[in-house]
């Protein structure tokens, strides 16, 4: 990418190997990776402890409050699991801006891409497949059992539409929030990665020629 | 494409250039293109008048009942039109089944994603782009007035969504149907056809490995 500042953000359904093909784009672009790490660096940015944070997300991901307010598009202040979430989520927000702003990296999930909208060096990646393969992959890679896999599948990908909804208004997965959309169950992980690297370098060389 | 069956639906949004990316993509691959080809194939082979089968598409395409149709998911014949437009779909149906049938081809529009759905050898492409691009490339490129840009595309799309809704009983746009998604905004013509063609051929290839 001849060191032009190139940040990459990728959400995914879950058992569509986005975290992988994230990985795998940042060695192969030798940039930082942030997916579990973000957590690490809010913590340290913000002050917060980190387990608290997971749990507070985690809480109000599943809580029914939380899923009624994503529906009517509401991110307002509620009880207090909610009210915490909401620091934590201003709090991802600031990191996430100082580390797009430092330089070229991977980013996986946490709203990244509506954070980052309007940046042009941001490119925002989503990647899905289909039920049967997403299951396999599921299985496999992950060791999910096969008897839950398909609940753990709903129960994820659900909490990261609310999750979404809740903190950007928008809906998770819809096209026009993301530059690049691809099914990831024809493909290898190295062929995907290639592609996204591909449509990357020239979205970023034709913003330096205009 | 080493000579490798291949068929690229191309669904876009108007003002997206997908029209232009599966012309050039057809050429670059040395295939057939069909898109308003396709009309006068479908006469030939149904004996039904192509003047009359776009008259009645655009008749019901625009008119309310079919878009309530379509909003409650039901593609019974209703009136005459409706009826008329079913029996065409019907023959655009079959016609686009024998064309996949008969070798590798680009198709844009008419709801082939969903007619060879299934078909391995069928990649399906949706292109859309930021409004600021779409109505740049209309005006520019397809001389459209720029009065009349914004309600142009806008109706011209909704007409694409209800005409899919109801014959797929699909969400025209969202990405479980597609294979790959992509903003054209940020690319050139010749660069979106580089990347189509590529995932193509990865997909190809694995799925003869298979």
């Amino acid at each position: 990418m001849d060191n032009k500042k190139c940040i990459i953000t990728i959400s995914r359904e879950f058992g569509s190997g986005g975290r992988l093909i994230g990985k795998r784009l940042a060695e192969k672009m030798g940039v930082p990776y942030y997916d579990k790490e973000l957590l690490d660096r809010i913590a340290e940015e913000s002050g917060f402890c980190r387990e608290m944070m997971e749990e507070a997300e985690k809480k109000a991901k599943n809580s029914f409050l939380y899923s009624l307010m994503s529906a009517m598009g509401t991110g307002e202040a509620g009880p207090d699991s909610l009210s915490l979430n909401e620091r934590f989520f201003l709090a991802q927000f600031d990191t996430i801006k100082k580390i797009a702003d430092e330089g070229s990296c991977v980013i996986v999930g946490r709203c990244a891409d509506y954070i980052l909208r309007g940046m042009p060096e941001a490119t925002n990646v989503f990647i899905y497949a289909e039920e049967a393969d997403k299951i396999r992959r599921a299985v496999e890679e992950y060791g999910v059992p096969e008897d839950s896999v398909k609940k753990m599948m709903k129960d994820t990908d659900k909490a990261r539409a609310n999750y979404y909804a809740y903190h950007t208004g928008r809906k998770w997965g819809e096209h026009v929030n993301y530059h690049l959309a691809m099914d990831s169950g024809y493909l290898e992980i190295e062929d995907i990665v290639d592609l996204i690297i591909k449509y990357t370098e020239v979205k970023i060389n034709r913003l330096e020629s205009l």
